[in-house]
């Protein structure tokens, strides 16, 4: 592994993140539950892969983690009901939904906070969905080896195959694509020079360094 | 071209949409003039060509017409100035961006009522950046042939040079990509039996039926 560089493990045409999706999360926020899954997207270009830096911008002065549990889909998918949506679903792998506070908040539209290049990190591997019980994973997040974020796929206010129905619903998901399926609480900033480490049990650790923009 | 059938003219791997860009729709949705552009994202999936049928969802009682200037973007572009812009644009085409107002406000984020599935009408050609002056275009849509959005792109918040500025800042733009730039006031409903119109002086005329989703 030390001779190789890993890529992202996919490379989606398009990344649906749900927004609000852990209780105590939405508690920090000061929100109220969504009652349907709340949906924002984030560019394909925003997609890095293990160890790749995120890139602080120059345009934000508040720069926040986001750990998160990604589902990687497998095949053409529109209209699935939760029932059916293990099938569509190729497998799991950790992510970083990074977020310019500042941003997102100044513009209440999050997209622009949210969709800069390095904003997505992915990886390090997919773990087959046959492999893993989505519903039950530990979660957390560490910025320079120090816990910040702890949780549990669990405490989701909907779980994946929920995620699935409500995002297809609305648009065709296809191979590759990605749902970020929402962050548990203890979010916080990050500055240029820091490591930040997603793990997620069954699948592994995305580590990702940030630096400044030069 | 009675014996063929048009494409979308581009495959974009991202849509930006600007929110919000012309004065007098500012005013008719009640809100005030963003400071900076207000992006969101549409996903690719979203695109079809001139002539498809957009498909109304059975999640939405409430989806209206946006007609729009679209430039198509000609090659990688990043943290590009205002001065440069036009270098970086391949040209000009017609868009609808279709929005399920319900959803759009129900949500707070614009994403879910704006992402269905043949929400992006695009064409019906690309009109080379050469060949138009995009400050200075009469644009309009139909229904049925009764004109309902009347402006001009030189009624802009943000003009177009400006708008591959501020999402450049933001995000790569690669070849083929599109940004949706704002739409004029007179948005309102459209139904299932519907003929959706938009005319852009020196472009020409995208039209698009509305069926109701089987």
């Amino acid at each position: 592994m030390s001779e190789v560089r890993l890529l992202a493990p996919c490379e989606p045409s398009k990344v649906v993140c749900i927004g609000v999706n852990y209780v105590d999360h939405a508690k920090e926020m000061g929100r109220e539950l969504p009652k349907e899954p709340l949906m924002f997207l984030k560019p394909s270009t925003a997609v890095i892969g293990p160890n790749e830096p995120i890139v602080y911008p120059r345009l934000s002065q508040n720069v926040h983690y986001e750990a998160e549990l990604a589902v990687v889909i497998k095949k053409r998918a529109r209209h699935v009901k939760a029932a059916e949506a293990k099938d569509y679903i190729l497998g799991y792998t950790c992510a970083v939904d990074v977020t310019a506070r500042d941003l997102q908040f100044a513009d209440g539209q999050w997209t622009r906070g949210k969709s800069f290049d390095t904003f997505c990190p992915l990886g390090p591997g997919i773990v087959p969905a046959s492999q893993l019980d989505p519903m039950n994973l530990g979660i957390r997040l560490t910025v320079n080896g120090e816990v910040r974020q702890e949780g549990n796929t669990s405490q989701m206010v909907f779980n994946v195959y929920q995620l699935v129905e409500a995002v297809t619903a609305v648009m065709t998901l296809l191979p590759g694509d990605v749902i970020l399926t929402g962050t548990p609480p203890g979010v916080g900033p990050i500055k240029p020079g820091d490591v930040v480490a997603v793990t997620i049990d069954g699948i592994g650790t995305l580590t990702n360094p940030v630096v400044a923009e030069a």
